[in-house]
């Protein structure tokens, strides 16, 4: 993009929005990265619309100029999606963050893209339902469904993708679509909710989101659990989930790990074997039930040191732990960075794959911690590095590729939640084979000029 | 299409088919109609492929010679979604009907598009696994992803898009593909998978399905209710579902159907007033629980003469007697035909668009009992007609064109789970807007010759 373009589309846009476009170095800088390990990038110009109407002017603008636009949510992606790899205009949905409808007998709200989970889920209180989807950090509902994002209760709940209902997208030249309704399903057409949900920003900007809810099941208990090895965890997993016990989380968090987890966490000791986190929803016999059946199955396959929490506090010390996994992780290795992969497998290769995967951890000389949310064949390594060793970012790079291969020799895919953005590009073709190739035809099909996030996703020839 | 370009096809195809290219009367005739009254067309001749290299050797040929293609599975849609508006070849996938894997642990089976969901359980009998969408009819299961079909518990288990993994797919071109993986999630790229499911034949030819599965439930419990009207069954079932009652099948009937269902079915005599279908699955204790819960709410709501079945016998005679609705429906009238609606809305609106929906039948004359998927917010009337009355007939689809235009009035959708065929398609860009616009550039892209189902779902400009 030539300089007097760029100009030509901040001078457009400064009319449009006054000082909610920023050219501020600390505003350029703050919107250059999101957590991935990245170089990061800064983008000419970070626009804060406040409307639907705004955002599509802001996209008639780059359209007309050419010029790249960035959608941004709060900046916790993973693999480098908001990165403006070729400057342009960022717009950063912040101001976007009102719960606009709660529908209570049909279990769904309407948000904008800006609300996180978290508020939504306060604003939620007093209705006695929830909404579920809870990736590690407070995300974006815009940015958590442009990536596809899920999390520890997905097993139960769903991800993203199953989640939304309907969607308002302002496309590449800036008209304003709706796709979905409130009705809880449709044969009718296409179906465009899905095809925008986990696009990462490349087919245009997320406006408006109906996302479905739940009732807060009467009762709650949560668990931990000891195993002897991943491979009898991982099993009891599957027994249980064959047997049709509608476990809410069921996480698993190898020794290493715990290890992270008994450091971080003062006030939770717990041996330093691979564990289950679980969580159980339901009535109160029901539970009673459920942490029965799973109890045997657990014990069946060598489970230990069940630790119960069913006071809400318990509870939630125990999944704060685990949202925190990451600085527990970290804590392993002073002043150490943190490379995150997210292979995700049939769960009957699961056992297998994590076994190669320990031995190739072995074989880089390298810490990496393993969380896993089991239930759905989803395992993260955070590898630890030495930032002032270069090396150690080489092999932790090597390390990540070599997990992504296996990922694809057991059937999976190289992302279970993350996305794709910057960091998993390169396995597309291989995982999609000529699949890919279709995607770049819808791509150039929705965005001729490849202004939406550019160079993110899917490579244009 | 012209008959030189006509003849070649059909010569080219001969060649590489032999006899399993038919272009017999009776064949022709029998692939000229769905399950729809619409006017049936004939195909110029139909293909039986029996891999998906011949599919793509079908797809190859006609591509070459702009000739349209059919896919037909067993005839079963309602919407006129197989009729050969514009001649061309049928392929009927009738022969590739193979269960090619089943994947235990994994929850999972891989299948050829011309498995019926009655032969996919019977091959999953011994594995106390089962597939759970289940439409009126016993359709093929790639006619149900093409139509993004559901049935009658997809309250609880949702319907062919949430249960299809991934997909194998001969573009309009020839080009084989293959979208998802068997792994249960993935933040990989667009959803191709979701595209496919609901597409109707229109973007390509579905060769392979890998589909969900669950355990079957340790308890069935079945049960009839009568209600002193259809809001308080509506009612009913809000307040359960937000109770989080995880009932696997709750079914409106009307009093009108009712009556049909008593003359239909002689050892089924219950009290012509709304009544709900009921099934719980779950443990012993789980579904002693739900029975009882629900109990009080329906009782709450007027709920009355519950009738209850759980001898295996028992449950399949009311389920039997459910799925046979569309004949009790036409009991209630000699030699009549039937024309089938579909509408879906939010749950919240389904009591007064069913309100409005009665005054309107009302006003027409007409008998049109009514059936709904309630925990869906989605309802069909059967309207009855004279087929030798052809004012009948008119009166009838003034009623379904009124009923189609309640659906998108109370925010709904004019086709839950119908589809869209030839039927539907001038609702689409008043449900659509702005969106349909897109579904045709989306076509435009993927099959830019228009060979794929032309006319269908969505009109080219």
């Amino acid at each position: 993009m030539s300089t007097p373009q760029i100009d030509a589309t901040i001078a457009a846009l400064r009319e449009l929005l006054g000082d909610r476009l920023s050219t501020g170095d600390s505003v350029l800088d703050q919107h250059s990265h999101d957590e991935a390990y990245t170089t990061p990038a800064r983008p000419d110009a970070v626009a804060f619309p406040e409307t639907t109407e705004e955002v599509s002017a802001i996209l008639r603008t780059c359209a007309q100029h050419k010029c790249p636009v960035i959608p941004y949510g709060i900046g916790s992606s993973l693999e480098g999606h908001v990165v403006p790899l070729h400057g342009g205009i960022t717009i950063d949905t912040s101001r976007m963050n009102t719960v606009l409808e709660i529908h209570e007998s049909d279990l769904d709200a309407v948000v904008e893209p800006g609300v996180t989970r978290t508020q939504l889920n306060d604003a939620l209180r007093a209705t006695g339902l929830m909404f579920t989807v809870d990736p590690g950090a407070d995300a974006t509902l815009g940015g958590m469904a442009a990536t596809r994002a899920s999390g520890t209760n997905t097993v139960r709940y769903g991800t993203m993708a199953d989640n939304v209902l309907a969607l308002e997208v302002v496309l590449p030249d800036g008209q304003i679509i709706h796709t979905g309704s409130r009705a809880r399903k449709s044969s009718t057409g296409y179906d465009l909710t899905h095809l925008f949900v986990g696009s990462e920003g490349t087919l245009g900007i997320i406006t408006k989101l109906t996302v479905k809810l739940y009732g807060q099941p009467e009762k709650i208990a949560a668990a931990t659990c000891a195993f002897p090895d991943i491979a009898s965890a991982v099993d009891t997993v599957i027994l249980a989930i064959q047997m049709g016990l509608p476990m809410a989380r069921i996480e698993l968090l190898d020794e290493v790990q715990m290890r992270g987890m008994n450091i971080y966490n003062p006030d939770l000791q717990l041996p330093e074997a691979p564990h289950l986190f679980l969580e159980f929803h339901g009535t109160e016999a029901g539970v009673e039930e459920q942490v029965e059946s799973f109890g045997e199955i657990a014990r069946e396959h060598g489970g230990s040191d069940f630790q119960w929490a069913t006071r809400t506090e318990d509870r939630n010390r125990l999944w704060q732990a685990r949202h925190n996994a990451y600085y527990a992780g970290k804590a392993l290795r002073k002043g150490c960075e943190g490379v995150v992969t997210d292979c995700c497998v049939p769960i009957s290769a699961l056992a297998d794959c994590i076994a190669e995967t320990k031995g190739l951890i072995a074989a880089s000389g390298l810490i990496a911690p393993l969380v896993g949310h089991v239930g759905d064949g989803n395992f993260h390594l955070l590898i630890l590095i030495d930032p002032a060793d270069p090396s150690e970012a080489e092999r932790a790079k090597a390390l990540a590729a070599e997990v992504n291969e296996l990922s694809l020799k057991f059937g999976g895919t190289v992302s279970g939640e993350h996305g794709v953005g910057l960091g998993k590009r390169k396995y597309l073709p291989q995982e999609h084979g000529a699949a890919y190739a279709l995607m770049g035809t819808l791509k150039k099909a929705i965005d001729p000029d490849n202004i939406m996030n550019p160079g993110k996703l899917v490579t244009l020839n």
